[in-house]
């Protein structure tokens, strides 16, 4: 089916003359007019805003009245309302880093209101020594910064639905967001209890009304983990895991536990029912993946996106992005205008840290022509992002989490913009 | 008079034993018993939050509740209320971002409430051809991202009077903030307009009540500047110039316009108030400096620093701050905690960026000895910041802008944290 909907797509561009050097994709910036600058002078009544004086100082600022629409969006559970998900909207973004206020969130049972003067984080099981730490000890230990996306596996799940979902790409794969962390490194923290040589695991488990817990392997913690206070510079927000929370660099979002209480070592996994029957992926052969850690390549053009429109008039458009993967830096990032048929490098924004955004840009002349929009990401062990038909080939449709297949956004001669299947 | 009390500290140094490599700063980190962790086993009672369910999904977050000490402080003209700055607190963050709330601010007519739909910005005067640009028009511009610093040329400025100010490290030295950037260069906006062969320098107008007006090189609009539409992903925040700000990393926060409505060429400066009556700086010799663009490198310990306790035990604490350089990137920063005779260098955050905030960090095993902690900034150009004696002695103490010198804390032997001169 797919790929009779593909033969059809691509007859439709052929006929529409998109092919190969034709589809506007420029692959550096010279001197286009920027269509749009009117040729103006200076009006003469000066906006009515220079003729008073301006609001007083805040002591903690907030986004415009006029960005009031640029919201997470909320999916909760009527019955349960502390349990779903909030997407940032990427479609509104724009850089790498994502605002505390718009940091998606994904709660099991809502989020604690938790006292820190009251909170402590327990190290016990396979150590040496089992050790309990208040924040105030915790502040005079020595910090790093991470800047990484943190994705919850079930982000971009409505992909593996048979019909693409007509939503603002923030809205269908905003499960993602990337912050500085600061916080001190767990190796510190572990190592300070002694760990025991049968320790393979360790069990994290928050202090939310879901007592949420999970198995992370031990060498995880002892490579680049985090325990996290600090995100974007201030204090964890409360629905982010004020006041701790564990950071895995690249690993799926449910490991990032928020709100951490216990790290208990152990010798192997608890078979909790977030990593049971929840969090794993069923397989065409009836069997499930479980412990699938690593959040691979993933790429998303966030402008020109559906729910946009080009403004009804041809012209030069930057097409952008973010591609992320949780094997280190991401090399590469393609676009293309035909629905895969040709491919041109974007323009990646520097610094490209590992296992963090990255922010691509190329510029487009839209000629008024029918287009399919596709990014492609490439990450520096060579993966490369899938089309959603590898990927089901794959892994089958009853999969449910780590989604990362390319996106295809069709812009119709009108300028509108549609999510399709099929390239 | 300086030289009087720097004798005396030195002496009472010395009569403290602190000489040397009895500092107590180590320059790795191995594995010291960072005191203040409990041997303690889980309690029995769960707390309160895990036994009813959390708060709901929210569409913006806000900061925990337990947070509300950490903000801008204002310090305004009680006549005139949107006249005065309000200040990062620094002492209270880590990492490098500054949250977009946390923002430090400077207004001279206070935050303008712009409708976007009725913004524009006109690029005029010696170009080919005049043109107006509304936000629907740039925001269709190839974008860049920056992270960089802005710091108002008065930050610091208490350093000039005679007496050390006893005030938390933020609110004396947090005219400075750091933030990813996000927008159109300005070098393709003019070269759009064509420049004229005498255009030598660019009047900036903003659109507040103050009418702000300042006049830049030209030089530097073609080089690194960018017209910023977002800050840290989200459009800008009001205070920051809601929606158009020009970013000049590395140059004074006053030449950073908000609600940027004009960009004038011309062939000289505009000789305007805050180009002459202000943001110039009185010498020695009566004569004004006048077009003090660049903001050296300058650091601050942000901790431990005054306001903070050093919870009256000895022990390892980490010491942490940050540094920063309009003339590129940092490349060293020492510590000393005897006043200036020894020095080890301290660790750098990575990845560092030009012209941007980068954090340091080194332990240090107080012993509840007297000491006196400061830290001193290299760049890339070899710029190494000056001693308070130097830079007074330089540049007098009428100078009211561009203060960079070294910051001393006192560390009492009871723990306490005093703002002190003379080292």
């Amino acid at each position: 089916m797919a790929n009779k909907v593909r033969e059809d797509r691509r007859q439709f561009l052929h006929k529409a003359g998109l092919g190969g050097a034709l589809t506007g994709l420029v692959s550096s910036i010279s001197l286009p007019v920027w269509a749009g600058a009117e040729k103006l002078e200076l009006p003469d009544a000066l906006p009515k805003w220079m003729k008073v004086p301006g609001e007083e100082f805040s002591n903690y600022g907030q986004p415009s009245e006029h960005e009031q629409q640029v919201i997470r969006w909320i999916s909760a559970n009527s019955a349960a309302p502390g349990n779903g998900v909030s997407w940032t909207p990427l479609h509104d973004l724009q850089g790498t880093i994502t605002p505390n206020g718009l940091h998606y969130e994904r709660h099991h049972n809502g989020v604690p209101q938790i006292d820190p003067a009251q909170h402590t984080l327990l190290i016990d099981g396979l150590v040496e020594q089992p050790l309990s730490f208040d924040l105030k000890s915790l502040l005079r230990y020595p910090m790093q910064s991470r800047t990484c996306f943190i994705e919850c596996g079930g982000n971009s799940n409505s992909g593996w639905r048979t019909n693409p979902i007509q939503t603002q790409a923030g809205y269908a794969h905003g499960l993602v967001s990337n912050a500085e962390w600061t916080g001190i490194p767990v190796k510190l923290l572990l190592q300070e209890a002694g760990i025991k040589p049968n320790a393979k695991w360790v069990i994290a488990e928050g202090a939310d009304a879901a007592a949420l817990n999970i198995s992370i392997p031990l060498d995880k913690l002892l490579d680049d983990a985090l325990l996290a206070l600090y995100q974007n510079g201030e204090r964890l927000r409360p629905e982010n895991g004020y006041p701790l929370r564990l950071v895995l660099p690249g690993w799926e979002g449910i490991l990032n536990v928020k709100w951490l209480r216990q790290l208990r070592l152990t010798d192997e996994p608890l078979m909790s029912r977030d990593e049971t029957a929840q969090y794993t992926e069923l397989q065409p052969d009836g069997k499930a993946r479980q412990f699938t850690f690593l959040m691979e390549a993933k790429s998303l053009i966030t402008s020109p996106s559906l729910g946009m429109m080009l403004q009804d008039n041809p012209g030069t458009y930057q097409i952008s992005g973010l591609a992320w993967s949780g094997r280190g830096k991401i090399t590469r990032v393609e676009i293309s205008a035909d629905g895969g048929d040709t491919w041109v490098d974007a323009e990646l924004q520097t610094p490209i840290l590992s296992k963090a955004f990255t922010r691509f840009n190329l510029p487009w002349h839209w000629q008024g022509d029918y287009a399919i929009l596709q990014s492609r990401a490439t990450d520096e062990t060579g993966y490369v992002q899938p089309t959603r038909e590898a990927l089901v080939e794959n892994r089958g449709r009853h999969g449910f989490f780590h989604y990362n297949a390319i996106v295809s956004w069709e812009i119709t001669e009108e300028g509108d913009i549609n999510h399709v299947y099929g390239f």
